[in-house]
């Protein structure tokens, strides 16, 4: 088991992976102090590892909002619904809120404790390779709008993060791969070596080779955490981690949240972001080949010509990224650095969309 | 015009006091810098100040939303209808948000930015006695639930508050009254000096005397900055000024938000609470009835005999002041002076209810 911290001041809190988490308990019920307890779950997690949780906090008192899966339920409708538990219940702000699921879940159940009262606390316990190495940690929580992904939320950390590996053991061969996309980001934004190592170690992430992804899922928290503590809300490096996802939300949107999971929309917005950024001169077309190619091995879908290119420009118009008008993107300088920047060719923008989108 | 400050290190914001500040323009020009701003107000007050404030905000590419007025109006079904407005607009994260109104238009509005693209920028232009003293400094957002008062929000500082007193000129004199509840509050909570002016002012101030208002509101505000600087999360002394609102946000549920006003609620709550801390030893008889003389002299309805005692505790105990099942209390331990409490004897919580509701 390893413990890592996001540091936050006041606000830190530890991220454990490991596993087995949810079936020995110990963790789960020492990181969760409440009495009062709702769990937040979704209709196929709750099947496979709502019994553990439920074991765990034996002794609380635990209610339980089970939420239908998939991107396209992550609505203001279904964190109402959550709310209405919580007041049915009448919890106390001193209860906490459980995510126990993927993204979705995670920034629903995370949204809803940011709301009830004004904020409580939640702990996070991410069953997905995505949520485990990207949107259980950071505190950024939402729903999105049928005009686009995540436009409404809050920022509120969890009090914890429990990441049990082997809840892996059950996830579609396709969601482990749209999580592998966001660990290949952190390659790229950050940490060249790690790119390397995911260029070696791509056959025995899909095999699920338990050392491999348990060391691509540390590594990725490691990154993740740093991040986050040097720019919590987002005003500067923190944008980096939205590599890909300026394009991929337009993939998202244009699809209507059903035909691409998050990740392989990420995966194809990375590719589409590193041709930019060649586009742009900073990136060499043999690195945009190279991360093609590790995308490709990893088999995340790639081919996004059933969307219009000017469906896909008016759909990253609406993104979070939009300043003074401008959409700004994150492009790559290398294989390794990241750069957020408005100050970029229309002309290359336009001729990139064009050479991907339809 | 007076000038007060609230200090909260990087979300510091000025609070401007003064009279025709709208029909001026050039202090709403300054405090709002951002080129697309969505006035959020109610269909009273867009009659009456809209165009003043449209005018100070020529230039800028401003969107109206127009709620109804009034506290059952204060839903997350309208503020969720603020959110359709803002993404229909493609606001981005650099808009802001105006809050023309009450405290009502104000929570929600809050409430709105606080939430869209987890978080913009929003000014309040508060235009009524209750929300000029209270309501519109501190960054407490939300909407109540059919279950209770306020239990969905968020706390989100706004970045201006502007106060124009010539606003008042149209408040029926019903909300005046409401607002001066909020204004004794103050006397009651941390300021003896301030409650001996009030009894020497009441005539005046119900007569809406310029200077006695001006400085009802400054001195209402200067009290109300000082303590969300030293606790802007209400992890302490912040509790102080929910006094007279546990009982009050009763009074408002068990009436379903619509027979009795916020402040008219809180004033027969500070009552009911002034008791509560007499029936604990703390406060004198004489005192309770200074304090019903004040909010009597102020025609403040204090009344509560039509709601069952039941019924109101049941509803205080859905209040967010419950801590691991016991419901806190604010409590007078002599007038300008309050403490926070969850330990009193139960037997004098259900006497004074019953002495006062039915």
């Amino acid at each position: 088991m390893d413990t890592l911290s996001v540091e936050l001041g006041p606000r830190s809190y530890p991220i454990v992976i490991g596993a087995q988490l949810l079936a020995r308990g110990d963790e789960i019920a020492a990181r969760i102090p409440a009495r009062d307890v709702l769990v937040v779950t979704n209709t196929t997690i709750a099947a496979l590892y709502s019994p553990a949780l439920q074991s765990a906090l034996a002794g609380r008192r635990v209610v339980e909002v089970v939420l239908p899966d998939g991107e396209v339920h992550k609505t203001l409708a279904n964190v109402a619904r959550i709310l209405d538990v919580l007041v049915a219940n009448r919890f106390g702000r001193d209860a906490c809120v459980v995510a126990l699921g993927g993204g979705v879940v995670g920034d629903m159940a995370g949204f809803a404790a940011a709301c009830y009262q004004r904020g409580i606390a939640f702990v996070q316990v991410p069953t997905t390779l995505l949520a485990q190495v990207d949107s259980s940690v950071g505190g950024k929580t939402g729903v999105n709008h049928a005009a686009g992904k995540n436009l409404i939320g809050a920022f509120h950390q969890p009090t914890a993060v429990i990441a049990d590996t082997a809840t892996l053991d059950t996830l579609p061969d396709r969601e482990l791969r749209a999580g592998l996309a966001e660990v290949v980001k952190y390659g790229l934004i950050c940490d060249h070596a790690f790119f390397e190592w995911l260029e070696r170690e791509s056959d025995a992430l899909l095999a699920r080779d338990p050392a491999a992804l348990a060391h691509a899922i540390r590594r990725s928290c490691e990154l993740k955490a740093a991040i986050v503590a040097r720019d919590e809300r987002e005003q500067g490096e923190r944008a980096w981690l939205n590599f890909g996802h300026t394009f991929g939300h337009a993939i998202e949107a244009a699809t209507h949240y059903s035909a691409w999971l998050h990740g392989e929309a990420v995966a194809a917005g990375m590719r589409i972001a590193a041709d930019m950024s060649r586009a742009c001169g900073w990136l060499r077309a043999a690195d945009v080949q190279r991360i093609e190619r590790l995308l490709s091995r990893l088999q995340l879908p790639l081919d996004v010509r059933a969307i219009p290119a000017a469906d896909a420009l008016e759909l990253m118009r609406m993104d979070k990224k939009v300043a003074a008008g401008r959409i700004r993107l994150v492009l790559l300088e290398r294989i390794g650095a990241a750069r957020v920047t408005a100050d970029y060719p229309d002309e290359a923008l336009r001729a990139t969309l064009a050479a991907h989108f339809g």
